[in-house]
């Protein structure tokens, strides 16, 4: 397999049809009228390198692959990395650029169960921005590799913040409705 | 002290001269010009409130007080709400709209040494959204009583996840310039 920094990057679109969600609801699925206009804008500050192509290669979410991924920060941007050398973890943010927007209560395929968006990690929400822990295993130049993503390849980059474990680390939260499910 | 809630939402401003950042570079900051296009877009879903008006009350981070927060989440998607009662802990995503966007090197005021916005939490940044993890309270109605934010009256929200002790949690993490600093 060819690293993913040798291949193009993908373009930048909408939804894939027959790949990603449609416009079909399940039952229970729920879908609010989007606001007409934005109310503030986003700079894609970098993509993010990664081993999948196609939305169901993705792992569910991000401890179950090692797989090392590469953030690749806008030249325009790069001096913004100084000192994150210094971090073991980060927090990144990141768009998803091809989930649709206008659920508010869904049916992921592999959950059944309808549940409401903000008590979900899908990316299909009103502001599809992700946020994920990665492990930092180096940098070079305006370049991170990194272990903890479960994104496509391509996928533009929104933040990088360093991962303070007193303010971000909560071992013992728990998320009722997962809970009572793997229980 | 009226409840934030009884008061009534500050209007939606930029940087507030006199009380936020001005345009001046303090030594070793770097500004990069901003591109000339957003490349997506954000909704407001809802605004925070919360006892800060001015950004000099706010705490310096969120463990630093333990005042109660009220999100409040607009009516069109507040039924993404459904099951977040059962979470202990939210991860909350909010738009720092009084900050600047263009440094990618700053000496925050509390720390002197210039770093890298990618190495800081400072609302300063290309695309300012803040995560914060926060205890929940309570839910009433499209209402949520939390713990955790520090983050001025009327913020604009961004999003609300469920926070997962499986992938958001690394408590031996380490943001080494800071360790180095305080040890």
């Amino acid at each position: 397999m060819s690293s993913p920094s040798d291949r193009p990057l993908p373009p930048l679109s909408g939804p894939v049809p027959g790949e990603d969600e449609d416009d079909r609801l399940r039952p229970g699925e729920v879908a609010a009228p989007l606001p007409e206009r934005f109310d503030a804008g986003l700079f894609y500050i970098g993509r993010i390198r990664t081993p999948w192509t196609r939305r169901g290669d993705c792992p569910r979410n991000a401890r179950q692959s090692d797989a090392v991924c590469t953030i690749e920060v806008d030249e325009r941007f790069a001096a913004g990395l100084t000192g994150v050398e210094s971090c073991t973890h980060l927090l990144v943010l990141y768009w998803m650029h091809r989930a649709r927007r206008d659920l508010v209560v869904q049916a992921p395929r592999h959950y059944g169960e309808p549940r409401g968006t903000f008590a979900l990690r899908s990316p299909v929400r009103p502001n599809p921005v992700a946020a994920s822990v990665v492990k930092l295993l180096g940098v070079e130049g305006p370049r991170l590799s990194v272990v903890g993503l479960d994104c496509l390849d391509g996928t533009p980059l929104v933040d990088i913040k360093p991962y303070f474990a007193s303010t971000d680390a909560v071992g013992d939260a728990v998320v009722g409705w997962h809970a009572a499910r793997t229980a």
